[in-house]
């Protein structure tokens, strides 16, 4: 059949060719200020960058074994396709960790190597929503989860969390998003963009829903050794019957971001999930497999010593305190303290703005430091920012500073 | 709301949880002869197997100043996210490569670094195609176009390539299966399965067909510089103002198949993508960044020699004329000569198989070599196998040694 194709639209005689609705869905709202920053450092003005969540732009580095592993895996001809699951030493690895970690009880069959937990994401969301069906997922939350959701079609539902409770999730608040088209639970922990450290009796609560409602969780736990005073619980340790899919990877505890290396394994004993990791292998095997020398640095890693998280930590924590105290002392902002990861997401108490992105472009244009506004993750963020606190103290210090002084102004 | 979930398959009392109708749909037919050859692997039986197109499996490596370059990426520090479109260097050296082999006019702004062919193939369907859409791809055609355009909703149609033409595209099929629903014209050449290489009056045609219906070409230039006797032709080198989407990458010219490494370019005079390339850009951004120390090596590779190229083609040379004439000259089979990649696709001509299918479970079983069935590859695969011919000839020897013999008990 020959029919001339519908013209889409005419822009100047010129056919455009149509985009997805799919792909057209997607906001991006984080590039809403990183554009004009480019702007500002175009035009000569320093800008302090507090907006990337990534140590290695800063004084952090994937340790020493682990780079030796990388290049020894490529100077031995470790170039090849791998297998689409992931290098089985690898995997045997992954589950060593989860053991010693959470006490769960898996084998290398349930565990999918990946490009990084963006791609897991890809994998779980492309695997589970068809159109209209919803995910609940953290409000605030790290943005691909909305992105990603939408992408496939599905709606992403926020469920509150409780800033005074150092933004804890209102698991009261999750049972009220429960509806019939609800496919899973998510939960970051230790939180992007808050910094929270979820509660064991919270966890086990979330659990009981996810139970009571058939629902697999999914566990986002890039961050999970990256806490400050107490230890990071995984729903993975305290499930009975509840699926349970927990990603991680080598981009945060491991400083390795550009490797773009991580996994997720399935703690599923009722095997719940049986059809889903069978539609997820698919995606695997269309992609045809992770990168093969990056797998090897990542079995250095895993099965190697972890000494220099200590020393990491040790500067993480000393900038976390820095930063709270200045935020916490100047007029206008108040926030809570991080207990993980390298996020603090304070509050806009008061000021002239009538948004948190009219906040974080005055600070930009005017004390040169670069925030993430807080509506740019969702529901939940509004009047808030995010920065990080990666770089070293006197850089903090001169973020502070000028912030501060901006504060000062602007509240007369 | 709190409704009870609906139940999903019953399945001894345990509630499983539903994947999504678009990842079910997708189908994998290569590893259904794979199962079976791991079975009788597990069984002590050597295997010989012809059915992968990863030459670094066999002798083969990325060059040395390669591996070297991405040595000292990591080594030097080069681990942290990169731009979301690609290292910014590394688009500088994609377009020299493009004009220099293509000589189409283009800059780094028109360039997007992706994980391989597979991500590239992944946005482009993930930006274009709605519920019901269709690409034209050439039957038979390599399996994750079939599979990724499934996987967004869309309708893979396969345009008839000729046989007896060297598996060139039959541009009046092509024409036949335009509709209203069409939204890009596939092109893969070289070929993978049948290793045609098209004739510029083929492409010429091809690029006309897609000016009337005012549709984007997808060409996929992975085997661009691995040709025998003729050279590869690039519809880009020939558009005016048809937009050409060109992949390529690390994984076959530069024998890096496990860096996962790959672009996509847009030569697109008219800018009629601008719409296709914002939602591809959008895409790219979640996903954070392709691996940043790969994107190093890549440079080094775009910029560097190619004289291993000549040592490897001699040797690819020839294996191909080795299995060509062997295949040709065995009762029941008949063969095409590959022009270009690593592949031979031969018909099976006579003898009691009711499938390719059966035929190649037939010849693993008892003649202990594994091929892929052509029907894998979808429409105009059918009673034809493809084998790759990256293995020295020694073992390309024992293997057609196995299948004439096996050939001539067959035919009695």
């Amino acid at each position: 059949m020959v029919v001339k194709q519908y013209p889409h639209d005419l822009c100047g005689g010129v056919v455009m060719i149509r985009p997805s609705n799919r792909a057209m869905g997607i906001e991006y709202a984080i590039r809403d200020v990183v554009l004009p920053a480019r702007e500002l450092e175009k035009q000569g003005i320093k800008i302090i960058k507090l907006n990337i969540g990534d140590p290695v732009k800063f004084d952090f580095q994937p340790p020493e074994h682990m780079k030796k592993a990388y290049c020894e895996a490529i100077m031995e001809g470790h170039n090849y396709y791998g297998d689409s699951e992931g290098d089985k030493e690898l995997r045997e690895a992954i589950v060593e960790r989860e053991k010693k970690k959470n006490g769960v009880d898996i084998t290398p069959e349930d565990v999918q190597v990946t490009a990084a937990v963006t791609e897991a994401l890809q994998f779980i969301f492309g695997a589970l929503i068809d159109g209209g069906e919803e995910i609940l997922i953290p409000g605030p939350s790290y943005p691909p989860y909305v992105g990603l959701v939408k992408f496939y079609g599905g709606v992403p539902k926020a469920y509150k969390t409780i800033e005074e409770e150092g933004w804890q999730p209102d698991v009261d608040d999750m049972r009220r998003k429960v509806t019939d088209k609800t496919k899973a639970i998510a939960v970051i922990n230790p939180n992007n963009p808050t910094g929270a450290l979820y509660e064991k009796k919270t966890l086990q609560e979330i659990i009981d829903l996810a139970g009571e409602y058939d629902l697999p969780i999914i566990s986002d736990e890039i961050y999970d050794f990256m806490t400050y005073e107490g230890k990071h619980v995984s729903p993975s340790s305290l499930t009975k019957d509840v699926p349970v899919i927990v990603m991680n990877g080598l981009s945060k505890i491991y400083f390795a971001t550009g490797w773009r290396l991580g996994y997720m394994c399935f703690i599923d004993p009722e095997n719940k999930l049986a059809e889903v990791r069978e539609a997820i292998g698919k995606l695997a095997r269309i992609r045809l497999c992770p990168n093969t020398p990056a797998q090897k640095a990542a079995i250095a890693g895993l099965r190697g010593p972890m000494d220099y998280l200590e020393e990491y930590m040790a500067k993480l924590k000393e900038r976390r305190d820095y930063i709270y105290k200045r935020l916490n002392e100047m007029p206008g902002i108040s926030t809570q303290k991080p207990q993980g990861a390298f996020y603090i997401f304070p509050k806009i108490e008061e000021g002239p703005w009538k948004s948190d992105k009219e906040f974080v472009l005055d600070v930009l244009h005017n004390a040169h430091v670069l925030f993430v506004h807080g509506s740019g993750f969702g529901e939940g963020g509004e009047m808030h920012f995010r920065s990080i606190f990666l770089a070293p103290v006197p850089v903090l210090e001169e973020a502070m500073d000028n912030l501060e002084k901006f504060m000062k102004e602007r509240l007369g």
